[in-house]
């Protein structure tokens, strides 16, 4: 979706927020930060340094493993030189070359630090600094063909929700209905990739972070559904929480019933100029009224883009301050250890208005699954 | 495969190297070093802080964020406390806890950037250094269990080569023999994971970390087939060529002779006390010989075990000695833009006696699929 005019176009803001900041050179290797300055990406990067390096007069270079200069090719500008090394050489002459001269350099905070590492290990060491220092600013507002795609990725999830929670019968285990999930995401919408599921059921669902195993449901389970899709290089993130059959613990629909008030306590909060932490408050405030403060076990939401999870966060005492163009996830749960957690989740923009959803709502009242 | 007195005992042996280098914490985020010496793993470890910290007497502590608690009981020793911390606390002041005291501070290679940047802001900053520097002498060299578990994963992908050529018809795009390859490599080996795959057909052959993508192949087409699972932590890794019917460009054969001999060459370079390096020159000189230098794109071979790519390297220059168990690829290939690439690959133990092979021996000739 994207051409070389908007790279251009984004690298120049990039180089303005670079001098405004003191930074000489910015350095990005595969992820997302390099996909929004110049729509490359690479599933296999590894060991090898493979960055985009920006100067702050607005000149930029790539420093290229030898096997995958085609690669870049692809995506480089024509006035982006490519230094290739080989692996006999390894990369640090190609580094040391492309930050010659750069006193402050603000490094991609999600490469590894072993790179970092080599930075800091040039002579003389360049001071260091955050690339998201830089990029963040850019990244945080959405525009419109990014809103645009974060919407047909959110259609994919809710056209499946009903789905996945058709798939939660008591005998199945978790991985079988990991199974169906992607490939129902799949058959919805061929052009996505999964970008990760959760399927934590019974006990586990009380585990915000489930890694989806082999457990087999039960009647009376809840089941925490947490999915998303990636198309044309932005996410989509839902959390549907539902029960096998009706509850087994008579607390489930009391917990139900707190989170969804807590979300939309959460939602309501949305503004442009609110703060972040308040955004978190009213959802956990709510939440702790209920007697369920100790068991809200993270914040209230995060940002979504081109990353499943990016500025801004919605934690408490965030004061940074919320923003048209802002998209992020209306997240809260209540976890209850070895027994079951609830977590509802969708995902809005700021508008002048407020909140803006771009999934369905989330169910008012707690879906039952046949069992 | 592990049990308390193995993680114990490699703890030791790490606290000896830290005393040894002058290292006062050593910190583990969620990878293979933090598997090595505790058996946790995580897949959804993102931008918070998760770590196991070692200090140089000998005590070691856990830092996590609460969500995660759970996850990490099952996997801390009895004298290891946990310390968590909230979203809304964030995690810089559990790991200043963590490293009151240090001057020196070795941080995981592979973590984030930005959590070594947190290190570096801590106040009074303590020096930094590259974690591996401490754990990489415990990894190199595989113990028997290792060395079991790797044999293991090896079979599996052994047993899948035919199947993987056969797959490989006229019509068919590489996603369709992706999906066929990693469904037969599940069938073969259920309590498997597919660690990775590369389809590369025709001229994307000539790029090694080639994507695998919609390309149909054709007729006398190429195809490079690089895979690995992954069973009980320890992987696979393993890489064919076949041609799709007789070649159709009339040098595939000799380059396939080529990088055959190259193979063997390496492989009959290997001993303990050879230098990497050596290893690597032995392939390179029979490929230059053969005029084919510039098109060998990569280093002869890498490390197997808990990761993919681990050291020791195969490569050029590299000074370091051969030991008995120490585990590798020996994977040479000629690539030649535009038209096709050849890379056989197999995995090497060095023995007293050299290279002892953990895979079935590459083919001596161009295996040809149905066309």
């Amino acid at each position: 979706m994207n051409d070389a005019a908007t790279y251009r176009r984004r690298l120049a803001t990039a180089t303005s927020a670079m001098s405004a900041a003191g930074v000489d050179a910015l350095v990005l290797c595969p992820g997302a930060d390099l996909l929004y300055f110049s729509g490359f990406e690479h599933g296999h990067a590894g060991e090898r340094l493979l960055a985009l390096v920006l100067r702050a007069d607005g000149t930029s270079r790539w420093v290229v493993p030898a096997m995958n200069v085609p690669q870049v090719k692809a995506h480089a500008l024509p006035d982006q030189p490519i230094r290739a090394w080989p692996d006999g050489e390894w990369f640090q002459p190609a580094l040391r070359e492309a930050l010659a001269g750069a006193g402050t350099v603000a490094f991609d905070d999600e490469a590894r630090a072993g790179f970092l590492l080599d930075v800091l290990a040039l002579n003389p060491a360049p001071r260091v600094a955050r690339a998201s220092a830089v990029t963040r600013a850019l990244r945080i507002r959405k525009d419109r063909p990014e809103i645009d795609a974060l919407r047909a990725a959110a259609r994919t999830v809710d056209a499946t929700i009903a789905e996945a929670i058709s798939f939660c019968h008591a005998g199945r285990r978790e991985s079988d209905i990991d199974a169906d999930l992607r490939a129902a995401l799949l058959r919805r919408s061929p052009e996505s990739t999964v970008a990760f599921t959760i399927i934590a059921s019974g006990p586990n669902s009380s585990l915000p972070h489930h890694e989806t195993g082999g457990r087999t449901l039960e009647r009376g389970d809840v089941v925490v559904l947490d999915f998303g899709t990636r198309r044309e290089k932005y996410h989509s993130d839902i959390t549907v929480t539902c029960c096998v059959g009706q509850p087994a613990d008579p607390e489930v629909r009391k917990v139900y019933r707190v989170v969804y008030e807590a979300q939309q306590a959460a939602l309501g909060a949305v503004r442009p100029g609110v703060a972040c932490g308040d955004v978190d408050r009213a959802a956990r405030s709510l939440i702790e009224s209920a007697g369920y403060g100790p068991y809200f076990l993270h914040r209230t939401g995060h940002g979504l883009g081109l990353q499943v999870h990016e500025p801004p966060f919605l934690v408490d005492g965030n004061a940074e301050v919320l923003e048209e163009g802002m998209v992020f996830s209306i997240e809260p749960g209540v976890y209850l250890a070895g027994r079951f957690g609830i977590r509802l989740e969708v995902i809005a923009r700021v508008s002048g208005r407020g909140a803006d959803l771009l999934n369905a709502p989330s169910s008012r009242e707690l879906p039952i699954a046949g069992d």
